[in-house]
């Protein structure tokens, strides 16, 4: 595939949003082919999964590990199907917030065993994988605090899911299994210091990006 | 596990409705702990998951044959969680609507690998097997048929789902895999032919329901 697949990691309030927003202007302001998107949630359908995975229902139910990862890579699959493989077909550049990285961070620090993560990869990812992805590296104790800090000053409009009410440790085992992935294949994921100012994190994803783009036949000088 | 699963397979329009509202009607006329249940949507939750596997989307958009094969296993595991298990455990009758053997036999026909298939299966279901799979075996001619004059008969309320609507030679598929379970599986899966008679069918289907019950220490006579 001729397009370039860049996804972006890390936990909350470790600053994706606003250096996505500032990749993505700068990559649009150069007249690179670009898509944007977000996991869950990046197609019309997927939405519907977003909504079921991170709104509670009004049935008091909950979703046991094994559907809530099978509704991840439901998700998934549809993403892929509909929006990045025809994207990168077309030659363009896919940037989307959160892909496997974070289900194998989060559903993993739930419990959810490798093997049943492999298997689901397989079926649904078969050889894709990004080309960069962008690691947003932040203690919890400072990403909680950023997430807590957003949500008294943004009100319900960034008010916190699910995952922002687990606790401290259970981000810390998230950190790691980030931290772990980046280790076992540091020349796809590149690690970001996400507390240092954010034009010197933005500057830090440019470093990566451009390289990554300039390789690929664009011009980003 | 002290309780029993009982689920009942085919096409539609092969009978199913009919045949376990009787069959749950003398169980529960017997005294059986009795539980009814359905597959897609047994659970809230999976309920939300049925709307968007057989209800257009108004976006217009379909899903792909992974993420629907992801939604039912997803929408298993819930019903497996949330009332399968718990009920087989307090030692009653499960007895639900389609089951495992759907999947296989309409995404199968769908074109999804049983490699795929066989990796969801041991994720999701482990090692629980229905005790009994009954089988209500019809020529896709006469199923057809019937779910035509059902829908003129009854409007709205039993509109054609999706599957409905795919062509002859994919229910020919569909039974044809159907079959091919039973065959493998002859001491679960009880074939019984749908075109005859509603009472005879009924008949048929006690016979074998009735002796599994006895032998796991249910009065049933």
């Amino acid at each position: 595939m001729p397009g370039v697949f860049i996804t972006i990691e890390g936990v909350e309030g470790s600053g994706k949003s606003t250096q996505l927003l500032r990749l993505s202007e700068r990559l649009r302001h150069l007249g690179v082919p670009l898509v944007v998107s977000k996991e869950p949630g990046g197609t019309a359908l997927g939405r519907e999964l977003r909504r079921l995975l991170l709104e509670p229902h009004p049935s008091g139910e909950a979703w046991c590990p094994e559907a809530e990862l099978l509704l991840f890579y439901a998700d998934r699959a549809q993403h892929l199907h509909a929006l990045i493989r025809p994207s990168l077909e077309a030659g363009k550049v896919v940037l989307v917030d959160r892909f496997e990285d974070s289900t194998r961070a989060y559903q993993g620090a739930s419990g959810v065993p490798d093997s049943a993560l492999d298997r689901l990869s397989e079926l649904v990812l078969r050889r894709l994988r990004p080309h960069l992805t962008v690691l947003l590296d932040m203690d919890p104790e400072t990403s909680l605090q950023r997430v807590e800090v957003r949500n008294l000053a943004y009100g319900a409009e960034f008010a916190e899911t699910r995952f922002d009410q687990a606790a401290l440790d259970f981000h810390r085992r998230v950190r790691a299994r980030f931290l772990a992935v980046a280790q076992a294949e540091p020349n796809r994921v590149a690690v970001v210091p996400a507390r240092d100012p954010v034009d010197q994190v933005e500057a830090a994803i440019w470093v990566r990006v451009s390289a990554l783009l300039r390789s690929a036949g664009f011009a980003v000088d």
